[in-house]
C-alpha cells in the first residue's frame, strides 16, 4: 500500500503507426495547469499572466522562478496548441461530500436555490445595464467637450488660417486620451486589451483564461474603452459590454470579491465552475442586450457563441438577465435625456427607427441583397487576413507595454490627422436644414448655412456616423464622399483592432459597411430612373450587415441584434438573406476574425463536433499516457511529490484501488482534482499511522468553496518530514464515478461525450477496468481540419 | 460458448429499501418495444395505434393478437407511464460497418453530405412553405363562400323574417364540414387530431411516436385543418402546421416513400434517427415559421421545445430551412393577392402593421403589463384544468371513432348556435365607415350603414378576428360585447380542444385574450380622464400574449413569435414581461397544456433536468435487472427465442464475451439492438457449425438502411430448425463501444449522461466490466417531483 505513484505504464502509441505519431506532444502528461504565470511577452489581445509590480492580487507561484531561466517561445502561428490553459469543469465532482450535501438538501431548499438564481441574474442584469449607462453618459460628456473644443478651435483658425495648429490640438487631444488607456491596459491588465469576446468565447467553451473574469479587468475595460471611444479611435464601445457583462457575472454570482478581500456568505453553493459558467453566459448576454438593445439577441449570442448544452430553465435565466439589462439602461438614460419614462434608449446603439413606408422592399431586390452579402463576404475575409497579419506582426515585434502605448498612440494621431485630411480636402457641402440634426456640424470652408459632409461622418462618434448614414435624407453626402471614408475607414479599423486598448469592432464594421452599402444604393438610384426603392438608408443598413457577418461570421444572433437594433421587423429577411451570404462567402476564404484571433493565441478550443474524417482515430491514439495514479488511501509524500512535479503538472489524478492480498492491477475507483489536493493538504487531513483514527477535523465542502477559485500552488503548503509519511484517504473526496470509455471509442464518438458534458478528464480503461489514458481537453483540440484534411497541431509550453 | 441467454442475475432491488420500491414495475425489463400495435381506444389527442381495416400501411404484427384477450387499461391519469413507446436512436450505433464506411468516405465526401444536408432543408423549407400556402388559400376560398352563403341568407331572413332558419342552415353547414375532418381524423388517421405539437416534442424528446411523421397523417392532417377551420369551430390553422412541418421533413431526408414504395435512392445516408431527428426539428421551426412569418421565432421554438444538444451547424440549417419556408409562402401568397413580389404576407397569421406612434408604452404602464400577464397566467391555468378534466372524460367515455365524430359535430353546431345567439341578442351597432375593412359586416338589426360588432368577432375566421380586435378604431367595440365573447369563446375553446379533429390552440387563445386585453384597454381609457396612451389594440395585444402564454408556458420563442407576427420589436420588452409573469402564475397552479397531455399519454417523456431531490437515487436502484445479453458468438436458435419472448421484448441487449478457457465471469463487449437482429436474421447471416467459413454476402451498412425505419417484427421471420442450430457472429455488427456508467452513479449524472447524448440504452456496468442492469428511457422518466417530493410513476401496458 506503500507503493509511491502507481504509474500504469500501458502505452499504445509506440505499437501503432498511424499519422498521430507525426507531431506527438513533447510532453504527454495530462492537462497543464498554473504554467500560465510564466511572463508572457505576448502582445496581442489575450497577454495573459504579464506580470506587474503594482498587481497585488497575483498569487505569486515559485514555478514562475523555474520556468524564468527557459528560452522565451512567443506563439505565433495556427499551429500550435498552447498548453498553459486549464480547463473548467462543467461536470460536477459527484463526491461523497456533495452527494451529502446534495442529499441532506429539502425540496424547498432547491426551491431556494432556484429562486436566488434569478434573483443573481437579476442583479446581473441590474449591475450590467447601470456599467453600460456609466460607459455612455461618460463617453457622450467626454467626446462631446472634446468636439466642441476642436470644433470651436477648427471654427476660430479657418477664418484667421493655420488650421495646422487645430490639427496638432485634435491629433494630440485624441493621442493623449488614448494613451491614458492604453497605459492601463498595457501595463496594469493586458487581458483587458480588444473586445473580450474571444476571451468570453473561450470562457464559455470551457478554457479557463486567467484573470478574465477579474475585477480588475473590469474597471481597466470600462475605463480603458472610455479612453479609447472619446480619444476617436476607429472603435465602438459596445464589444467590451460583453466582457463587462461576464465579470459582472463571475463577481455577482459568488457572493464575494477576492479583491476586494471581502466575503458576504451569500450564494456558496455557487462556487463551484458549472454554476460560475452558467452565470457567465447570463452576463455575456445582459452585456450584448445592454450594448444593442437586443434581449432576444444576448441570449442568442450566448447560445450560438458559448453553451454547449442547451438547458430550458438556464435559457430563461439567461433571458431574465437580458431584459433586466436593457431595461435598467433604457430607465437611467431615460432620466440622463430628462425624458424619465420614456424607455426609447434600448441599447448604447440605437440604429434609430426607419420609416414603415421607405422599409418595404422588393422580390427583385433581393439578388441585390445576395450580391451585397458577397462584397460584405470579400472585405470581412480581406479585413481578417489583413489583421491577421498585422496580428503576427504585433506578437513578433510590439509586444512591450511601451511600445504597445506607443502604437495606440499612433493610431489615435494617425486616425486625427486623417479625419482632418479627409475633411480638410472634401468639397462636399450639404444645406443645414432647420429639422438637422448633426451634433457638431463643421462648416469650415462651406457656405453659411452649410456644413462640411465628410465631416458627419469624421468628426463624431462611430455610433452617431452609422445613425446619420442610416438616416440622413438622400443627397446628404455624395458618392466620392463615402468611397473614400469606406477606404480610409476600413484600413484603420484594421489596424485599430488588436491594439492593446479596450475596444470592439462592431460598430466600426457597422460604419464601413454603411458606408458603401449606401454608396450602393445612391450608384442603384443613379443607373435606374426611378429612385423611389433605393432608399440609401435601406442600402446603408444592409451594407452594414454585410460587412459586420463578413468579418464576425454570426448568422442566427446577429440577424436578430441587428432586428432588435433596427426596431424593425421588415428587414429581417434581408439581413438574414445577407448576413448568411457573407459568411458562407467569408468562410471560404478564411475563418472569423475572433476565431482567427483564438487560434492565434493556440487556445485548446473545442469546437462543435470532432473533424469529420477523423473516425479512423480511437481513444488509444488521441488519449496521453501513461496516467499518474494515485491509490484511494495513499501517503502524503507521494502526493506531495506528485503535484510538485513541475515537468508533468498534472491537474487530474485516477485513484485506483488494489484487491487486497491479490496480485491483480489496479482497478480505477475515482479521479480526483489536484485543486482538491491542494486543498487537502492545507488542511492536513492526514490519518498517523501510530494511531488508527483520523485526528483532523471532518472536511467541509465549504472548506473546498472557500478556496475556489483560486487554489495556491502546491508551493505555498508546508508538509513537514513527518507528515511525509503519514496517510491520506482520498475516499471520501474523489469522484467516484467518473466516465470512462474503452480504447476503441472512436475520435468522435470520445468528442461528442467530452463536450457534450463539458468534461476535463476522461478516463480510458481497458476491459478489466484498469486506466490506460486519459483524455484531456488539448487531447481533442489538437485535431483539426486543414486545407489537406485532418491535421495535428503541436503542444507548445507557452 | 453454447449457452442460451446469458442472465446476469445481479439485482439490488430486493436489498435496498429506499422509496424506490413502491411502485416497482410490473415489468422490469428493458424498454418495451413493438407493443404499441396493441388496440388502444384512448380517446384523446394520440390515439396512437388504433388499427382501422382501410389502413394498408400497418405491419400487423401477431403480438397484437396474443395481446388482444387481455383486459383493456386505459390509462387515465398522470401517474402512469406507459411502456408502449419506443425511444429514437440519437447515438450513432457505432459498428465496425459503421466505421468502416465513414473511414473510407473522403474530405470531399462529408462536405457533398454537409450540402446535401443544406439542400435537402431548403426542401423541407419550400415544400412546408407550398402546404402551409395551400391550407391557406384553400380556408380562404372556402370560409368566404361559406360566410357569403350564410351572409345572404340572414339578410333575407332578416328582413322576411324567420332567422331560426339561418340559424339551422348555419349549424347544419358547419357540422357537416367538420364532420368530414373528424371523419377522417377519427377512422383513418387519429394520431392526426389536435395540433400535434405535443407528438412533435415527443418526438425531439426522443420518444418514437407510432405514425407520426407518416405521409398518410400529413394528408390526413392537411384537409382536416381545412375542415375544422372552415368548420367554424374554435380552432386556428397554426399548431399543425409545426406537424405538417416535421412530416415534410421525415418524409424529404429519406429520399423514399414508404407508403408510396418509392425509392429515389438518395440521401441513403440520412436514413437513421440522428440524422431524421435533425431534420425533423428543421420541419418544425419551418413549421411555425410558416404559420407566423417568424422565421426566428421557428428556430428557437425548436430549440426550446426540442433539440436537447445544440449544434451550431444544425441551427444554422434549421434558420435556412425556416427562413426558405417564410420566403415560398410570403411568394406564393403575393401571387394569390395579385400582389407579386411584395412579401408582406409572410406567415398564416399576420397580426398587421401597428403604427409606430400608438405603440409607444410608458413605465407607468409596465405595472399593467405584469397584472395582464398575471391574469393570462390564471385563466390560461383554468384552461389547462378544464381541458385536464374534459380530457380525462373523453379518455374514459368519448373513446370511439362514431362518438368523437359526433362529438365534433355537436361542438360545431353549439358553437354555430351559441355564435348566432351572440349576434342576435347583441345591440352593438357601429357605423361602417368608408375605411372599414370588415370582410363580411352583417347589418342584422342594425341600422342602415351600421353593421354588428359582435358579428366581426363571431362571424368571421379566427384569424380575422384577432387582426380586428388589435387594429380596429378604438370605439369599435363596446365593453359587453367583448365581456361576453371573451367568456363564451373561452369555453368553446377549451372544449373544442382535444376534439378529435385537426386544429390549434394558438389562436383560439390569442382571440380570447386580445378580446378581454381589450376590453382592459378600454376599461383603463374610462378610467383615466386622458386616453391616448390606453390604445385598446395595445393592450388587445398585450391581452393576447398573455393568455397564449398562460395556455402553452412558452417564454423566449413565444416572445420572438409574437414580435416577428406584430412586425415590430417596440412591444418586445412588454411581451417578454407578460410571458414570463404569465408562466410564473400559470406554472404554480398546473402545468403547460401540451405537458398535460403528453402526461396523461403516459409518455416517458424526459425534462432537461433530473428532479432535484434525486441524488440519493443511483443507478443501481434505477436500473432494470437482470439483463438479457447475447454472447458475441450466439446460437441462432437463442436469438430467436430471446426476440420472440413476448414477455419481455427487450429492444438492446449487451453483448459479452466469455474469456475462452477461463471461469471468469462474461465481460461486456458491445450493445445490439434488436431492430440489427432483425435484419441480421433476415439476411440469414449465420455461421453453419459444419463449415468454418460465413456462407452469406457480406451485409453491408445499405441492408439495415433499407430496412429503416419499419423493421419487420421477429414473427415474420421464418427460422428453420436447421438454421437454428447455426451461430451468429454478433462482431461486425453490434456497437463495440457502448457508454456505461458504475453502479454508484446518482441518478442526476446518468439522466445528465443519458439526455445529453440521446441515448437509448445504458449499460450499468461492475468494476470488473460485467453487466448488472441496464438503464432505459423508462427507468429515468418514472422518477418526478411531485407536490410532494419525488415520486414514481407505475408503469402500464398500455
Amino acid at each position: 500500500m506503500a507503493n509511491i505513484t502507481k504509474k500504469v505504464s500501458w502505452s499504445s502509441r509506440a505499437d501503432e503507426s498511424g499519422p498521430a505519431g507525426e507531431g506527438t506532444p513533447l510532453l504527454n502528461g495530462s492537462e497543464q495547469p498554473r504554467l500560465s504565470r510564466q511572463p508572457s511577452e505576448g502582445g496581442s489581445i489575450f497577454q495573459i499572466g504579464r506580470l506587474s509590480t503594482v498587481d497585488l492580487e497575483e498569487e505569486i507561484t515559485s514555478d514562475e522562478d523555474s520556468l524564468r531561466g527557459r528560452p522565451k517561445e512567443i506563439p505565433h502561428n495556427e499551429k500550435l496548441l498552447s498548453l498553459k490553459y486549464e480547463s473548467l469543469d462543467y461536470d460536477n465532482i459527484e463526491n461523497q461530500l456533495f452527494l451529502e450535501e446534495e442529499r441532506r438538501m429539502s425540496y424547498m431548499g432547491f426551491r431556494c436555490l432556484e429562486i436566488s438564481r434569478w434573483v443573481v441574474c437579476g442583479l446581473i442584469g441590474f449591475l450590467t445595464g447601470l456599467i453600460a449607462c456609466f460607459i455612455d453618459i461618460a463617453v457622450e460628456e467626454l467626446a462631446g467637450f472634446k468636439y466642441q473644443v476642436v470644433k470651436e478651435n477648427i471654427e476660430k483658425f479657418t477664418e484667421v488660417g493655420g488650421l495646422s495648429i487645430s490639427l496638432l490640438l485634435w491629433a494630440v487631444l485624441n493621442s493623449a486620451i488614448v494613451m491614458g488607456g492604453a497605459i492601463i491596459v498595457a501595463f496594469f491588465e493586458p487581458i483587458a486589451a480588444g473586445s473580450g469576446i474571444p476571451q468570453i468565447k473561450c470562457y464559455l467553451n470551457g478554457v479557463k483564461v486567467p484573470r478574465v473574469v477579474r475585477l480588475k479587468t473590469l474597471m481597466v475595460k470600462v475605463c480603458g474603452v472610455i479612453c479609447s471611444v472619446v480619444g476617436g479611435l476607429a472603435v465602438g464601445k459596445e464589444g467590451p459590454m460583453i466582457h463587462s457583462g461576464a465579470v459582472v457575472a463571475a463577481g455577482v454570482s459568488q457572493g464575494r470579491s477576492t479583491s476586494l478581500k471581502r466575503d458576504f456568505k451569500i450564494f456558496e453553493y455557487f462556487r463551484r465552475d458549472t454554476e460560475k459558467r452558467d452565470f457567465v453566459s447570463a452576463g455575456a448576454a445582459a452585456g450584448v442586450s445592454a450594448a444593442f438593445g437586443a434581449p432576444v439577441g444576448g441570449v442568442l449570442f450566448s447560445l450560438e457563441e458559448g453553451a454547449s448544452f442547451w438547458n430550458q430553465m438556464l435559457t430563461w435565466r439567461i433571458f431574465f438577465a437580458s431584459m433586466i439589462s436593457t431595461f435598467t439602461l433604457n430607465f437611467f438614460l431615460s432620466i440622463y435625456h430628462n425624458n424619465p419614462g420614456d424607455l426609447s434608449n434600448p441599447g448604447l446603439i440605437n440604429f434609430g427607427r426607419f420609416q414603415s413606408d421607405s422599409v418595404a422592399y422588393n422580390l427583385y431586390e433581393i439578388p441585390l441583397f445576395i450580391a451585397m452579402g458577397a462584397i460584405g463576404g470579400l472585405l470581412g475575409a480581406l479585413f481578417n487576413v489583413l489583421n491577421y497579419w498585422l496580428t503576427i506582426f504585433r506578437i513578433r515585434y510590439v509586444h512591450r507595454p511601451c511600445l504597445q502605448v506607443m502604437e495606440a498612440m499612433l493610431v489615435a494621431a494617425v486616425t486625427a490627422t486623417v479625419s482632418f485630411t479627409m475633411i480638410y480636402f472634401s468639397n462636399d457641402c450639404q444645406p443645414l436644414g432647420p429639422e438637422h440634426t448633426e451634433e457638431y456640424p463643421l462648416q469650415l470652408f462651406c457656405a453659411d448655412g452649410e456644413y462640411n459632409s465628410m465631416a458627419t461622418a469624421f468628426f463624431n462618434t462611430p455610433e452617431r456616423s452609422v445613425r446619420s448614414l442610416f438616416h440622413n435624407q438622400p443627397g446628404s453626402y455624395n458618392p466620392l464622399t463615402l468611397g473614400l471614408f469606406t477606404l480610409t475607414y476600413f484600413f484603420l479599423a484594421c489596424w485599430t483592432y488588436g491594439l492593446a486598448v479596450s475596444a470592439g469592432v462592431f460598430i466600426p464594421s457597422l460604419l464601413i459597411g454603411a458606408a458603401w452599402g449606401r454608396l450602393c444604393g445612391i450608384l442603384l438610384a443613379s443607373i435606374t430612373s426611378f429612385s423611389i426603392w433605393a432608399d440609401p438608408g435601406k442600402y446603408a443598413l444592409i451594407g452594414a450587415a454585410a460587412q459586420l457577418g463578413g468579418i464576425v461570421r454570426m448568422t442566427l444572433s446577429l440577424t436578430v441584434i441587428m432586428v432588435e437594433a433596427t426596431g424593425n421587423v421588415t428587414y429581417g429577411f434581408p439581413i438574414m438573406l445577407v448576413l448568411i451570404t457573407a459568411k458562407i462567402v467569408g468562410d471560404y476564404f478564411v475563418e472569423g476574425l475572433y476565431d482567427i484571433h483564438i487560434k492565434l493565441q493556440s487556445v485548446p478550443f473545442l469546437h462543435w463536433e470532432a473533424p469529420a474524417t477523423s473516425h479512423w482515430l480511437t481513444a488509444r491514439e488521441v488519449m496521453s499516457s501513461p496516467v499518474t495514479c494515485l491509490n484511494r488511501i495513499e501517503k502524503v509524500g507521494t502526493i506531495v511529490d506528485t503535484l510538485s512535479n513541475t515537468s508533468t503538472n498534472h491537474n487530474g489524478f485516477p485513484v485506483v484501488v488494489q484487491v487486497s492480498g491479490s496480485d491483480e492491477p489496479a482497478k480505477l475507483c475515482g479521479l480526483i482534482l489536484r485543486s482538491q489536493l491542494i486543498v487537502l493538504l492545507k488542511h492536513k487531513v492526514f490519518v498517523e499511522l501510530a494511531r488508527s483514527r483520523l485526528t483532523h477535523r471532518k472536511l467541509q465542502l465549504k472548506d473546498f468553496r472557500d478556496a475556489y477559485p483560486r487554489f495556491p500552488p502546491i508551493q505555498s503548503i508546508h508538509v513537514s518530514q513527518d507528515e511525509r509519511e503519514c496517510m491520506m484517504d482520498l475516499t471520501e473526496f474523489m469522484n467516484a464515478t467518473p466516465y470512462t470509455v474503452p480504447q476503441e471509442t472512436s475520435l468522435p464518438r470520445v468528442f461528442k461525450l467530452f463536450r457534450a458534458l463539458g468534461l476535463r478528464h476522461l478516463v480510458v480503461a481497458d476491459d478489466e477496468n484498469r486506466v490506460v489514458g486519459l483524455v484531456t481537453r488539448k487531447d481533442l483540440a489538437r485535431y483539426h481540419l486543414g486545407k489537406h484534411g485532418l491535421e495535428e497541431l503541436q503542444l507548445a509550453q507557452t
